[in-house]
C-alpha cells in the first residue's frame, strides 16, 4: 500500500529517548521530569478508582474538571469561558492540537507556524492536505518580525499557530507581538491555535500573555494545554482545549470519534487535587530555580547559552568550537558523553541548522549536576 | 468559519446517556458496565503510580504491555505478531480505529462497512475525504450476502471494516463468511480493519474468528481491541492495534502526532494484572449468564428478542405493536418508562429504521431486573 505520509518518520523525541536508553545516557532530550509528581495527587487518582470512577466519562470531560479548568483560566486571564460549551478535556496537549487542526484544516488550506516548532504541527497539517507556511526564527533571540510574517498571508491562510512560552527556544511573546498580531488579523478570519502547555513556566518577572487575555483574538482561537506539564505527570496524558462555542462544536465533532472520551479516574483525581491552587501557583519559582541552577552549571562548559525566559528548555550553541551538524553533535553527546539533547534542526521543516541543542532542565538537581559533569569533558 | 463536517452531530451514545441522566433513567444505552472492575486491577494501577511510572511511556506503548498483548493474541490465534513492530497501545479502541483509518484513507478512497455499524466509522471516513459504501444488514438475522458485498467493490475500494462479535446486533462471523471474504479479496489489495473489541464475548459455544487466525487476511489487516471492554473499565481508555509491520509503520506515523503516547500507569498496571490469564478467561461465561438472565426477563415484556451470539448487547423489535420510529420509541422509553436504549437506526448512515432497539446487558442483576420491571409497564 502507498504511504499517505511518505516523508514522515519517527518523531525526534522517540528517536532521542530510545538512543539515550540504548547508550545508558542521561536523558535531557524529551520534555519530562525525572522526579515524581505529588503523592497527594496520586492518592486522589487512586481514590477515584477505588470510588468506582472507572467507566466512560462524558465525551467532553467530567463536569467537575471542565468547571475547574474554566474557572482557573477565567480567574487567571479575566476571560469568560463556559464550562459546558467552551472546553473539552483531551488525552494530552498533543491530542488537543491534533484535533483542533483536524477539525479545521481542509486540503489547500495554509497554516502559518513559527519555527523552530514542536515537530507535530507540520506533519499533522500535511496529513490533512494542508500547506505549512513557516516563519523561521533564528538565534540568539528568535525574535519575530511581524512585517515578514505578514508576507506569508494569502487568501488561503486558514490558521496561525502560536506557542508561548515557546518550545524549544524558551522565548515568551511580548505585548507588542500580540498587538502586531491583532493588526495582522484585523481584516481576515484566520484562526489561531495557541499552544500554551508551558503557561505557568515564565521567569524573571515576565508575564504569560495567554490568548484568553485578548477578547478580539480569543473569539477565533483554540487554546491547548496539558495537565501533564502542570502536574509533573507527563505520562498521564490529560490536557484540554478551550475555544468559543462555534469552534468548540467543530472540535468535538472530531474529538468524539478520535478518542471518544478521556481517562475517567485521572479526570476525577486531577479535578479534586486542583481545588487547591497552591498545587501549581509556585511552578514558575520552582522551575526558575532549576533554570538558574542548570545555567550556573552550564557556564562551566564550552557551550554558549541562549536566553531562556520560559518553558523547561535551555538552548545552547556550539558553533564557536565546531562546525558539525547539530544532529551529529547530538548523537555524539549520547554515544561519547552520555547525555541526550535535542538537535534543534529537527524543529524546522527545512531542517535549518543553527548549531543549537535543546536541554530539558525539568530534572533533579543531581541529574543536572551529573549531566554537566559529563558535558564538561567536551 | 465553514464546518468541515456539516452533517455530523453529537454521537448517539452521548445523546442517550445525557438524556438518561436528565430523566434519571436506567442507562442501558451506552456500552459500559455498572459494576466495578476487579479491585486487584486497581491496586496494580495505583501501585504503578506509587512506583513512579508517571512520565511519558514510549510512543508505541510500554514494552511489557506490547509483549503481553502479542503473546496473548499469538497464543489465542496461533499468529506471530512481533511485540516491537506489530502492535501499538492506544487510548482506547476508538482511537485505534480513528488512527488506522487516518493512516490509510485518502480523498476519493472507498471504504466498505456493514451496517448497522458503530457510529464512528462513517464520520471518520468522511472527514478524511473518503466515501462510505455501506452494506445494509437487516433483522432478524443480519446475515451478509457476500455476492451483494462483491458489488460494492470498485477500483477505488481501499478498505473493508469488519466487526465481530458485532455491535449492535450480537452476530458472530462464521467460517463461511471468512471464506467468502478471502475469495473476494483474492485479486485486489483492499485493506481490512477488524474491530474485535468484543473478542472474548461469544456465547453458546460459538467461536470468535479473529482475523489473526487467517494468515492471508492478517497480512493486510489492522485489528483493534479494547482493554476497557476486557477489564470492565471502559473509562480507562486503553486499547491496542495490531498490524503487520508495513501497515503498523503507517499507523504509528499518525499515532505519534495524535496522542503521542498512552497513559503510563494504566499500561503498567494492566500489563501486571494480565500476567494471570484467569482474569479474562471466564468472560464469555460471565456475560452469557447475564445475557440469559436478561433474556429471561425480557421475555415477560412486549418486545420480541433478536438472536444474540456475542457482544454485550441485546436487540429487540417492537413493530408488532407499534409503527413509530425507533428514535421516538427510544425517547419515550426514557421519558415515560425510565429506561435508556439505543435506537438502531442511528447505526445506519441512511438512518434505516427496522424498529430495533439495543440494550446493553453488562449490568448488575439488580439493574437488569429494575429496568425490565419498568419495561413491563409498556
Ligand atoms: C510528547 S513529547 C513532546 C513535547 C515535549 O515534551 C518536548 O518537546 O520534549
Ligand atoms: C465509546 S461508546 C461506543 C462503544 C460502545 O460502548 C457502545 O456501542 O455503546
Amino acid at each position: 500500500t502507498n504511504s499517505k505520509l511518505p516523508g514522515t518518520f519517527t518523531n525526534i523525541f522517540s528517536v532521542m529517548s530510545q538512543l539515550a536508553a540504548e547508550h545508558n545516557a542521561i536523558n535531557l532530550s524529551q520534555g519530562f521530569p525525572d522526579y515524581d509528581c505529588d503523592p497527594k495527587l496520586i492518592e486522589f487518582v487512586a481514590g477515584a478508582m477505588k470510588g468506582g470512577h472507572n467507566q466512560y466519562a462524558p465525551m467532553t470531560g467530567t463536569p467537575a474538571l471542565r468547571e475547574l479548568v474554566t474557572s482557573k483560566v477565567n480567574t487567571q486571564y479575566g476571560s469568560d469561558y463556559n464550562p459546558d460549551t467552551e472546553v473539552t478535556i483531551t488525552a494530552g496537549g498533543t491530542q488537543a492540537i491534533f484535533t483542533a487542526l483536524t477539525a479545521c484544516i481542509q486540503p489547500g488550506d495554509e497554516v502559518i507556524i513559527f519555527e523552530p516548532a514542536y515537530d507535530a504541527y507540520a506533519p499533522i497539517i500535511r496529513s490533512l492536505g494542508g500547506l505549512v507556511k513557516s516563519y523561521e526564527m533564528a538565534p540568539p533571540d528568535y525574535r519575530i518580525d511581524w512585517e515578514m510574517v505578514k508576507k506569508l498571508f494569502t487568501a488561503n491562510t486558514k490558521m496561525i499557530i502560536l506557542n508561548s512560552p515557546h518550545n524549544p527556544t524558551g522565548t515568551v511573546l511580548q505585548d507588542e507581538d500580540i498587538r502586531a498580531l491583532i493588526k495582522l488579523l484585523k481584516n481576515n478570519d484566520v484562526l489561531i491555535l495557541s499552544d500554551e502547555v508551558y503557561e505557568h513556566l515564565v521567569f524573571d518577572g515576565e508575564k504569560h500573555r495567554s490568548i484568553a487575555l485578548y477578547p478580539e483574538l480569543k473569539e477565533r482561537s483554540f487554546i491547548t494545554a496539558s495537565f501533564g506539564k502542570l502536574l509533573h505527570a507527563t505520562g498521564w496524558k490529560t490536557g484540554y482545549c478551550l475555544a468559543p462555542e462555534n469552534l468548540m462544536k467543530e472540535f468535538r465533532k472530531i474529538h468524539q470519534f478520535n478518542v471518544f472520551s478521556v481517562n475517567t479516574p485521572m479526570q476525577v483525581g486531577i479535578a479534586n487535587y486542583l481545588q487547591d491552587p497552591s498545587t501549581y501557583l509556585g511552578l514558575a519559582d520552582f522551575f526558575q530555580q532549576k533554570r538558574d541552577f542548570f545555567r550556573g552549571l552550564l557556564s562551566q562548559t564550552k557551550f554558549k547559552m541562549l536566553p531562556c525566559k520560559g518553558s523547561y528548555f535551555q538552548c545552547v550553541t556550539y558553533d564557536h568550537f565546531s562546525d558539525e551538524p547539530d544532529t551529529v553533535i547530538a548523537r555524539r553527546l549520547i554515544t561519547d558523553f552520555g547525555v541526550a539533547a535535542i538537535p534543534v534542526s529537527a524543529f524546522y521543516t527545512r531542517n535549518t541548522d543553527h548549531s543549537v541543542l535543546r536541554f530539558c532542565f525539568a530534572k533533579k538537581q543531581d541529574t543536572l549536576e551529573k549531566s554537566v559533569e559529563r558535558l564538561m569533558k567536551l
